[in-house]
């Protein structure tokens, strides 16, 4: 087989066999084929897509390129839930304490946040003594006793897809759906979870700006998981402003800290107990409205909360600071309202930027984040303000990334005299 | 200006400016711009395709991407025929002579043969010392004084075309219109030509298949050369049989000097008279009728045939051996027909294979030629053939080689019952 007949098949709109989708990321995997062959054959696919079949067996190639973990002596049913990413987005760490305290196993590894979104992995390391960095053992020991376990992503897992994601980036071939899903579900596909939920985001803080990408990218996602034999739904859920009130990285620990102790019944809340409920339904828990009343129990009775304290415990970490108010930078600034009305856009896109630009990101990999620094939202879409009212607070802990941090967060804001029709965060369900 | 923004324009199907394309042709030969980014940018193209101004655009940016060969003191009007490449096609090796027997400048750099079609330096040095590596001031000298001269391409003419064709040739992106014209055309513009003839070979031993192709690919070259102030023409000439009777190295100049000497009319003939008509026409010595009776004239005189034989001489090359017969190998073999009837196919892409078996070409640039091997055709499409008459004379220094070409050319010939009706093979003229 030569890279050339197969990038010239694809060219042509035939479908490739599993074999050639194979022999291409095997081939990428060895250095066989030579990076301006993959990029030619990515340019080839972007143009001309995959079917549904092509794109489930370029995954699957993608998984099996490197290693797999494997939960080794885990019995329960493992689930996983999977953000695109966004602004604000601190579900993980809520849903993933609530699964564990009903039986469900939550074993994840996370990524890193790059940009205007964040990582969870960095929102953990803002916790003192947490650990991201764990063997296989003491990550499965963790999980064993305590039922959920979070690590940042380790070993040498779809070596392909770090290829193909670094030669898209550098080619104008990013945004192609059976790219993006088969890069996504390489990589889940190396974990050994039953059940999956995607949480596949929409709008300017989103990597799918509109709802019918979005669509369409979980419709491929769900149905590369099934035929994966994966119990698998995506929610599409809205990305247009942040999720939740805080955004950083101490400080969404601190909102998460807020929620699991049932003090704060947010969209945040709201989406996390649709995840949660979702995965539960998908593990045989019971119908879909049984399992968000579940979610709400695991709040109310406390355990949830006590869960994640013991999984944080188990890592190193130390909340002592946290819990203790110490979860934002000394110096601040509040954005006050510059006229009466209603908030009708608070883009998640540029609270983003701003968050990043106090220091709470990173523009480049090698960037060292400010734990301290983000943005606590005193107001979210659709809430009636007073001119003067604080709208939000930045915290940074260098007063000198202020200036231009205000200057985005200002550009992210618009008020209206007219009041808007609040949407529901969760707009569709793709099972 | 970034690599990734230019390819994701073109990949989005929108014009790109001189300027960026300027960019991707010199970020090329710097190495600024990696392979990897060329190469999709190469697939955005073959799917996109260019404008006419963008073609012409890139084209002048690859005629630019080095050197420039200046005809420095020639005075009178130079004219170049180029061939998109074909069998048995010497055509330059008589339309250079006539051209200077009759006053107009035939400098030419020249390529060699790759695959099943040959290569006018390679021919040449089937004369024993002949010299196709000479300084440009000895190629200037030459011309100057006899009119004509050929010399192997020198030089860092075009990097950015070996660039991109090295690329194209292993991505799937060589048959695209746009590429193949700026690639022919960007090396044919460093060239210092007032006059271009083009021949653009269509049929089964071209580049270009069908007809429809070679007249898109000849329009596009047309007009790059008319934007590029040249005088320029394209015909379009019949390639499903092997142009002339011989094929090979030694065997071609044979023919060559045949047909220069009056003795030969046959296609070879009509298509070089052709061609020459074609540039002195766009040289204004006449209208074409006028100048294809100055073609026969130059032959008849005997002054083409005399101005080869001072054009080699110049060149430190002997025709002795092979004016005394010896341009063949000693060891040959006749291809009989199987069958009476009329000779109705005589692939020329299969007589190519079978020649270059024969030791008479190469399948990797490194491969050593046999210029005395090659193939003699007794019979051409539409001559009437009895069973057991010679249809072709196979010629290689190699014993070994025989059967392997045997069978290939065997695969070239179709005999049936019916005579064919004989077209021209100058098909189409494009101005």
């Amino acid at each position: 087989m030569r890279a050339y007949d197969v990038i010239k098949k694809k060219r042509d709109g035939f479908e490739l066999s599993f074999e050639e989708l194979n022999f291409i990321v095997k081939g990428a995997v060895s250095g066989e084929i030579k990076d301006y062959q993959i990029s030619a054959f990515l340019m080839a696919v972007y143009f001309n897509g995959m079917t549904e079949r092509e794109t489930l067996d370029f995954t699957l190639a993608i998984a099996n390129s490197g290693e797999k973990f494997i939960a080794k002596g885990i019995t329960g049913v493992k689930a996983d839930k999977h953000s695109t990413g966004g602004v604000g987005d601190k579900t993980s760490l809520i849903i993933s304490p609530v699964l564990a305290s009903l039986g469900v196993f939550a074993i994840k590894m996370s990524g890193r946040g790059l940009g205007h979104t964040g990582g969870t992995v960095d929102k953990l390391e803002s916790i003192k003594g947490y650990k991201v960095e764990l063997s296989t053992d003491e990550f499965l020991k963790i999980a064993k006793k305590c039922g959920v376990s979070i690590i940042g992503q380790t070993g040498d897992l779809a070596p392909a897809d770090k290829i193909f994601y670094s030669l898209r980036d550098v080619t104008a071939t990013i945004d192609s759906i059976p790219l993006i899903a088969s890069s996504i579900m390489g990589k889940k596909l190396t974990a050994d979870d039953d059940v999956i939920v995607l949480d596949v985001k929409t709008g300017n803080g989103a990597f799918m700006k509109d709802l019918s990408s979005a669509e369409d990218l979980a419709k491929v996602m769900v149905n590369i998981g099934k035929g994966a034999g994966k119990k698998i739904t995506a929610l599409i859920t809205d990305m247009n402003e942040p999720l939740g009130n805080y955004v950083g990285n101490a400080l969404e620990i601190k909102e998460v800290l807020d929620v699991l102790a049932g003090k704060v019944k947010n969209d945040l809340y709201d989406v996390s107990k649709m995840l949660t409920a979702e995965i539960l339904y998908l593990s045989g828990y019971g119908d879909r409205e049984f399992c968000k009343a579940l979610f709400d129990k695991e709040i109310e009775n406390g355990k949830a909360l006590c869960k994640f304290k013991e999984f944080v415990a188990y890592q190193g970490g130390d909340l002592t600071e946290i819990l203790s108010g110490n979860y934002c930078a000394s110096k601040s600034f509040d954005v006050l309202a510059s006229e009466s009305g209603f908030l009708i856009e608070l883009n998640a896109e540029k609270v983003g930027i701003s968050s990043l630009l106090l220091g709470a990101g990173r523009n480049k990999k090698e960037d060292k984040i400010d734990y301290l620094a983000g943005i606590i939202l005193h107001k979210k879409v659709g809430d009636k303000v007073e001119k003067g009212e604080k709208l939000a607070t930045l915290y940074s802990s260098n007063e000198s990334l202020f200036s231009s941090a205000i200057k985005e967060f200002l550009q992210a804001v618009k008020i209206l005299g007219d009041k808007l029709q609040i949407k529901s965060k969760i707009i569709k369900t793709i099972e």
